[in-house]
């Protein structure tokens, strides 16, 4: 079956009406979301290209963002990176103090919210404008040079996220944080607020499925071995306590955010997004799981 | 370079000289190991064999049984399984009390001992002589009649096993155990004792890297789906609180035994297993990691 | 008001029917006991007694023993003994594996269930027959040779304490456990057995009221110091997680039983027991913490 | 012996030569200050007063203005307070997150950090200048109108004081903090730089010893309950995780600070302050923890 006939079956088999959860409410402007919004953009290693719905929609991509703000401190920083945040899942949500205060101040994975912020003071640290540079290299890998920060969106977090000012304070105590705390979390709420459509993350993503470098100019972003490191983090670490779940249900490296995107790669073979805004339980989004779900098994390829 | 050439490189480049972990000594029978000990065996759906080494020598398979144990579970009860032990990396090291209480006695995934304990539970519900089964399915899928349990290791664990015996007991206390505690305990350590080479290991795992099929006779043993899910869970939990680091380095689903031995899949190419017994501090073989990693490296073949 | 009139005041206002927990279940012989059962008997330095109710009717002690045991225990080892327990509240269940495994098999205190079976396994290394040489103690110092322990108890306990055995395993495999499993397992079931009325329990405890003395004959039990190191424990440790409430409340040094029986000490002034098989949310007796905090409101005398 | 001569007798006998701990050094200022000092102040409440050495030099009081605090609030709420902040011993280090999250954000006792907390919270959501109410309840119970806030000290400890901003962010994102968190920060870390003399603390804690009445005037300050529950929390909570140890040695209720001060009181009989900066590994005085136990094997006079 064709890739475009295999997403058109998706965009038929599944609905909002059929699922249980609810959008994310713990971020004032998230909440405001049309809950019926579904769309999926499919982009393959031989250029083609397959969506439906709302894929050129843009929405909050939030956590997804801890992927690209990773990247960006491992072309600066290298191995050095991993003393100060571990790559092992966690096995706790993803906001845990727990697990810090019996680790000493080193999150588990760059992906839990507590290893994200060490990975913000890394480029804080690192560049002397980090929201532009990463604005700059979402917008070069996307090829997308209209992608910005959603400013609402940034300050509605920022007004009730006081657990990410816990996680850093906390760290700042523990000698894992070098920078000014205000500074961190804002950061760390803009590249949260970074506002991108399904098509744009896509081709952004496509980088990871081709070995580093860009599909149209050949352009290397990352080496093979760190875009290894990154796919298996995905792998291991991209869906909180889901992982295990979605690495059975969909078999692929990926990653979420709690706006209700959730992108995927099937190296060498494609990258894939997806957006629907009901969360499930754990904090994914319940019709994208189900989505890429289709699509691994329709497509028969998954990497096991 | 041809799989025997990568195979000798391996065994030319890596010395138990070069690494600094120690051979397990909590069960007294496995400390008495020549840690000088080193084989490995790849076996590849083309029908291809290639080893070096000690690869034909038996030794205790330990955790790497609790595949074997999940794989007939699965065969006997299919996704009820799922309600007595879930399938998400744990984060902590393979023995916890603590989650199991904060999680009302659900181990976090079947390869942590206290889920392969649960395991262990189910086939004593299921099966009449767990014990002849548990053997009789390793046998056919390895093609090796002579495979058995070493009493010798099974009798020195179970004298010193006191954190297996309290995972147990904890578990009936919070209802998740069904039968005796001796009888769950006694086929436990039977299986962790089986004791098999390189070349039993490749070959048994075999099915997990064919769809679930024996290669040299075609015979169904599991679902495409089982298999998919055990290749998930090897992937995301195989290696204690050192998945991810696995994941990373290696970039295939594995398992490791504290006897020394790791085995691993790539799907639809080849399974491979190798075995020295010195391990590093996570409990899993320091040169078997490292032979691992550099079979992908240089075949170029890594699920990510 | 004469202390008789307290304790009628204390009859007539409290009752059974005014309260709404039940009686302890998971030891299936404890919940086939009366639920009306109220019985209260003071006894004073200066040898008034006074009590009203049932008592004089035996009852299972449970908890409560781990007083008896300890006392042997520091009369066997002195200070040593501190290097197997603690002496600091646990802030934590009874029963609470996490603690033990974050303080490496090391009880927080000589009260809390691991606590008491490390005293056992004292006992059980340092004596010929500890069974026998508790219940002399405890009829010598409550001066009722009839005492005796209640092997149906007993053995209802060992078939369902599944959770104490984890304990015992747990702490051989830290080292804090020397003898056989079953062994201490036996002797601490018969220990809780132990069947006393409020007349016997405030008799024997006399000896922490009064220096460590026996108050008719003046032999000397344990020492002041011994005795002031009891007290405390039983001040900040005797009531589980409700310690706090019940040193407020109360304001004595006291130790409860899962068989609805309380015991305090006011120093040089009296021991007191009380018993009602109704538990509150905790595992106190609900009206025996409320007819211990009438009883000090009434004489006007905590230790606070 | 006379009071004087036991004081005579501990300040020979104690040495801050004999001790083996270090001066708190995590508050910059706090690290600057003479470990030879050593004073003592024991007030009585037939008025008779006995001193030695420093004590009526001012120091630091830090978490002894836990206690002003907790009658502050109680004199506003009363057991309101209490579906707040709860009354149980922690069995962790004051300062601990994990206990928190397990908790949903109501702390175990109003005298470790987050409890203190969130009685600071009480206190400015219900006063107009929690800070002149303070010092003003201060001034008046201990007779001493010149105490006040050193702010260098304040200053000091909020640029260091970033785990106790992740405690308030972290209870504010679990509800339990209803104020801006700079102005709770901003009042707790002044209440800790209470500079005051030993002379200072045991004329200010006599209230405590004399039933919730100032000695001098008569006038009553806390009600008797309020006093008793207050008593038995400095019991049960007073020093950290070392509550049950000061418990045994002591036998008194009491509070220390890491500036080295700790207060004690014995009931209708006396309120006592005794300071050396040197810690112990749990925090507490050294010399301090010492002397009073020396002072009440001397007078044989312990609650127990």
């Amino acid at each position: 079956m064709s890739y475009q006939k295999i997403l058109n079956t998706i965009e038929q088999d599944l609905s909002y009406k059929d699922v249980y959860g609810e959008v994310a409410s713990y971020i004032p402007e998230l909440a405001k979301i049309d809950p019926k919004k579904f769309g999926m953009f499919l982009y393959c290693v031989n250029k083609g290209k397959f969506e439906f719905g709302d894929s050129r929609e843009k929405f909050s991509i939030q956590s997804i963002s801890k992927v690209f703000t990773l990247s960006l401190a491992m072309k600066l920083l290298g191995e050095d990176l991993w003393e100060r945040v571990h790559v092992e899942p966690s096995g706790d949500p993803f906001n845990s103090l727990t697990q810090l205060e019996y680790e000493n101040g080193i999150p588990r994975n760059p992906f839990i919210n507590s290893g994200a912020l060490v990975i913000a003071d890394i480029l804080v640290s690192n560049l002397k404008d980090p929201k532009a540079d990463l604005l700059e290299l979402v917008r070069k890998i996307s090829g997308n040079p209209n992608i910005d920060y959603d400013t609402t969106v940034a300050t509605s977090e920022k007004s009730t996220g006081y657990r990410n000012y816990a996680l850093v304070y906390y760290m700042k105590a523990l000698g894992n944080i070098k920078n000014d705390v205000e500074t961190i979390v804002d950061f760390y709420f803009h590249q949260c607020s970074l506002s991108m459509s399904c098509e744009d993350l896509a081709k952004a993503f496509m980088i990871f499925a081709n070995q580093g470098k860009m599909l149209e100019t050949g352009e290397k972003i990352l080496t093979p071995k760190k875009v290894k490191r990154i796919n298996s983090l995905m792998q291991t670490c991209g869906f909180y306590d889901e992982a295990g779940e979605f690495s059975f249900e969909v078999g692929l490296p990926g990653k979420s955010g709690v706006g209700g995107g959730i992108v995927a790669i099937h190296p060498e073979q494609y990258s894939v997004a997806v957006w629907s805004p009901i969360l499930n339980k754990k904090g994914n989004s319940e019709l994208g799981m189900a989505a890429l779900e289709k699509l691994t098994t329709m497509t028969g390829l998954s990497i096991f």
